[in-house]
């Protein structure tokens, strides 16, 4: 059932390692299954993506686009009041992503103007998981920040059900954001198919969105041809707590990420032997097979051991919080507090929910606006400019063996 | 020799395959031998890295480590000229991406306090090529960013030459710029190393920089394990001039992008069949293999194909250049204007050489402190914040059938 580690003694990265998961689609056997499912859809365009809904989904999606009717339908057919959350939610997520957006700048140095211009996509393709359930949430979180970044087409990808058909809370959320390019199409087929183009799915300049590992290996796989974002595995909390945070809330929020099964992870960090007591009989059934509580020595051990895991969310639980949280180098979301559930961040509070997982936290940011812009840098030299800097730049070409670099500054000094 | 091209009545497309290198870091061959490579070093370690060094670059450095001495005495023996060259080109990088740097942030919203924390990460690696050549400006170009980004630790592999150090230039600028972690290390093995870490060299968090189809591939191969920038193939330039250029100007820029060789491709696109035919002429030798140019019909059409095509950098050498440069949609590095040769921007100019090429421009940037970046999202929720968000966060988990999130919520507001 629950695991529970003394890690008091214990070598911080043994902790760790005791706590990771494995990241399944850095396996060898899933990437060469999804290589040749690529390799196919690259080939053989929609006659292999639709073979593969067959095999996989058991379903020929007909048609593969949804049709506008169809997403204005199940718009239309969405309860007010869950309508109204959604709306709440993509109004938050806007605005925090509205003031994360990076803007254009230029800059003067002695003789030179230079800049850099930023740019949204043109094309942005988005995964939206589906199969064992539906998460309409997901394409709030990932196409608000496209919408805000600018992007102008967004085509989005997700697994045709049992009749062929998307789940219809999710095309109601595309109705209700104006997204209309929805395609019934599913796994690695439907990543290849954003990647290299078919017939009824053209190429996209980068694919986002969480996805099951087949799904990730094969964003991994088409990777250089398009961009991708970071890869995105199973979901992972980690809670600090001391002895003053409420064992009912910290095992609810505890089961609240483990309950997401399939490599979930929960991990409670806390020097209390007593909070840790407490929570312990609170979990329960299979979501508690996803938990570990681990007793620390104090909370300095805890931010270390943080800061190693690098985990997609943090839950700051504790006296002095805020303090702690400048402390915290590595992670996706770090909720500050006892009123503050990382659920509302999985919902609606702003943030997007895509976050880094599995350790990428140390390198990787949560899905945001600038994973849908370039930027362009640009430069333009006076006279007087290009004469400071040419000569240095001379210099340089010489050393490097290119005759041709000096000569073509040295032919406008003359 | 040159290729010519009349575009004018060609489709768009068309064009654009026809001027598109392959991407060699794509192909099956290479990516299955760097995988082999890089297997073999992550179970071995140095043992493996010294026997492809020895294999790859006829050598067992020894020590792989460049010692302190080495670095310092490399950068004494600079010529001050040459060192002063090198300081005038770092400052300009350090001041351009100091203007770049992303900051963290905080936004009330009803309620709640949401931010961002921008962190440097805290382990990069750095390939710089050597070879054929050695560029320590790839150096300059990658490092300096890292540091104005706050990376503590930088670690540079660098090929050993024959025999077993790293160009001695190279050293210099690293001594130049205070950057103490230097590997005599090259190829698919130092990129393996970089990610797996060795007996000798500790893991890093995420590689940057420029690197042929081999230290390509091995960055795509361990991507998800670490962070990498975006793939970086053989160099680009597509100038778009019209008959007010300088036909003598416009030839050595053209040169000067094709004496990279090894792929490189330079292109210029002009409505003037008049500067085509004065151009032609003035290219010569091997690197006139690597050129093409291209008559369209207008500015427009060459724009359109540009915005297509996505170079690593395009010259805008007409009239009008400042308009044009406001629709330019894809490109690494923009240069406006007559006296501003791309030249300036591989050596000193301010913006990164590392670029991205073979039409990554569609969906990636210049290196940048963006790359030596994460984004750490944070929020605390008042009462009255939970309570206002609260109720539509419950709804959308039931709604997904998360009924421990809806709980860890609900717990809340009771």
């Amino acid at each position: 059932m629950v695991v529970r580690l003394d890690a008091r003694r214990m070598n911080p990265r043994e902790v760790v390692r005791r706590l990771r998961r494995p990241k399944g689609f850095l396996s060898r056997e899933v990437r060469s299954a999804v290589r040749r499912v690529v390799e196919d859809v690259r080939e053989r365009g929609d006659e292999a993506l639709l073979e593969y809904a067959e095999r996989f989904d058991g379903v020929r999606p007909d048609p593969l686009r949804v049709p506008p009717e169809e997403i204005a339908r199940a718009r239309d057919s969405l309860p007010e009041e869950i309508a109204e959350a959604f709306r709440a939610s993509a109004a938050n997520v806007r605005r925090f992503h509205e003031r994360e957006l990076d803007l254009s700048w230029e800059l003067e140095l002695a003789g030179a103007r230079l800049g850099q211009r930023v740019r949204p996509l043109r094309r942005a393709g988005i995964y939206v998981p589906g199969g064992h359930g539906a998460y309409p949430s997901t394409l709030v979180m990932t196409a608000v920040p496209a919408q805000v970044a600018g992007v102008k087409e967004l085509c989005v990808c997700t697994p045709p059900g049992p009749d062929g058909r998307p789940n219809q809370r999710m095309l109601a959320v595309a109705g209700l954001l104006g997204v209309e390019e929805v395609y019934a199409a599913g796994g690695a087929q439907a990543v290849a198919a954003m990647a290299f183009g078919t017939e009824s799915i053209r190429k996209v300049d980068k694919i986002v969105g969480p996805g099951n590992d087949y799904v990730t290996a094969a964003k991994l796989e088409v990777f250089g041809e398009v961009g991708i974002d970071a890869p995105q595995g199973p979901s992972e909390l980690l809670v600090i707590a001391d002895g003053t945070a409420r064992p009912e809330w910290v095992a609810l929020d505890l089961m609240a990420q483990a309950e997401h099964l399939s490599g979930a992870s929960s991990v409670l960090l806390t020097p209390s032997g007593d909070l840790a007591g407490r929570v312990e009989p609170l979990l329960s059934g299979r979501p508690a097979e996803h938990v570990t509580l681990v007793l620390v020595r104090d909370l300095d051990q805890a931010v270390e051991l943080a800061n190693l895991y690098a985990p997609e969310h943090a839950h700051l639980f504790c006296a002095g919080a805020e303090a702690l949280l400048e402390r915290v180098e590595a992670a996706g979301l770090v909720a500050v507090g006892d009123t503050s559930p990382v659920a509302l961040s999985d919902y609606a509070a702003g943030p997007s929910h895509a976050l880094p997982t599995g350790g990428t936290a140390l390198w990787a940011s949560a899905l945001g606006t600038h994973d849908f812009l370039v930027r362009i840098n640009h430069m333009r030299f006076s006279r007087e400019g290009l004469g400071s800097i040419g000569p240095h730049v001379e210099r340089l070409a010489h050393l490097e063996g290119f005759e041709n670099h000096a000569a073509s500054v040295r032919v406008r000094l003359e």
